[in-house]
């Protein structure tokens, strides 16, 4: 069997507003033959939505594209070992799908492009399933990774603050991690994925948080405040929020302010 | 005294590649009346000639330039409390700067933009240091902030790897502080601002690193390997870049790869 090599950009496309898109970015959507959307289910559709919209915008024809559902993935509660199975078994079908994807869907001449949500380094699978391919190797994807601006820099954007402290360390963690994080240094955390609304477990009296989502969109929210202040407030508009769209997207910083100025927002 | 108000741009502009400017960069730039360019000594012209070129593509007039000279900075080995109180003393000289900048320099109808390498809210003082002024109280910016790409997702692109494992956190850190960092769990660690090597000292036959320097600009270099077996290596590449531009800005991404694939590049 001979290894049949792909042209593959992937593409970050920024945090939810059309405006994050690089210049950089809308060149490679102009290089691309294939576009490959990966839908979330009818709940996100404003995020495939969103795709289909900056395609039609910045590519250059003839294009086409293809958009297909990604695979469903176990969400109920689970250890650490668990999770990793799940993920990784989640990956997998992932994997055969951009396979065939890249194989039924393009020609080798041709370029192909995923388009990434935010960042395609920060906690997106979509390169990690390409080497896996590669690894495989029945297909030889040529990956090349145009960046994108992150939901990380978009938070940290709309509260108009940095996001470290001066000399200090910035860790961002799953919120399943959050416990062995906080426990590490004078660093602020950058929480993602937090399905369990982690920061009403957050203790301190020095802690603010800084909570956004839908950043980036018209939709957008953004609360900031001593945790133990502000932590109720955010239940309720999460709360809110989630019921009126169907789905939520989230992201927070935790500062312990308490060496620093008391408001670091000015 | 009356409090004056100035409207504030603070554009991140990317990592050193001219495509990084997002769309919604070039908009802001082209609302802006005056700019203000901090340069950092001769060593470093070409990030300001990056800056000027960006301008002149971008920007739609009238508009008007100001480059000034970033105060200096200690830079010999200090302990974390003189290195705390060296970063302050040259964030208040830059404060002093900034704001007579705001006062002199543009009127309250104008938009004034400050434009930023890679992110405002990475390592960056600019943010901080809007929130200082504010604070003093004689001018208040009122602060729009513009999300740039950082070297960190650059980084990553360029090796086209995930900077997080999955599941795991990922810790940025100043050099200075890898060595707390490094003690904390099993993230993966990116590194910036390290002057003195500190991927020299790091222990382990499973970390690899994966180094880049000149990110994004024409004289990228980047190296990825085990860090016992290419630390050399990026040391001598190191020296004979700093020898030949004058300077380096690098950084590079630490990753544990004992509990994961042997090499996660594929």
């Amino acid at each position: 069997m001979s290894t049949e090599q792909r042209r593959i950009l992937v593409i970050g496309i920024g945090a939810g507003d059309p405006d994050h898109l690089t210049l950089g970015a809308v060149k490679a959507m102009r290089r691309a033959d294939v576009f490959f959307i990966v839908g979330k289910g009818p709940d996100k559709a404003s995020l495939t939505d969103l795709r289909h919209r900056m395609v039609e915008e910045h590519a250059e024809g003839p294009y086409r594209v293809v958009e297909v559902e990604d695979p469903s993935r176990e969400r109920r509660s689970m250890d650490r070992g668990e999770y990793t199975m799940a993920v990784q078994d989640w990956r997998d079908r992932r994997g055969e799908m951009f396979e065939r994807l890249m194989r039924e869907e393009m020609t080798e001449g041709e370029t192909g492009a995923f388009l990434v949500w935010g960042d395609p380094s920060l906690y997106d699978s979509t390169l990690g399933i390409l080497a896996d391919i590669e690894a495989r190797g029945s297909i030889r994807p040529h990956v090349e990774v145009v960046p994108g601006i992150t939901s990380v820099s978009t938070l940290a954007a709309r509260h108009r603050i940095p996001l470290n402290q001066v000399g200090r360390p910035v860790h961002i963690t799953p919120a399943r991690r959050l416990s062995d994080v906080a426990q590490n240094d004078d660093g602020d955390i950058v929480v993602m994925l937090d399905a369990h609304e982690s920061f009403t477990q957050v203790d301190g009296d020095d802690v603010w948080i800084y909570w956004g989502a839908y950043l980036g969109t018209p939709d957008e929210l953004l609360v900031a405040g001593p945790v133990r202040e502000v932590s109720e407030q955010i239940r309720q508009v999460r709360a809110e929020a989630r019921e009126r769209h169907g789905w939520i997207m989230d992201t927070y910083l935790l500062r312990n302010v308490g060496t620093s100025q008391p408001d670091p927002t000015g």
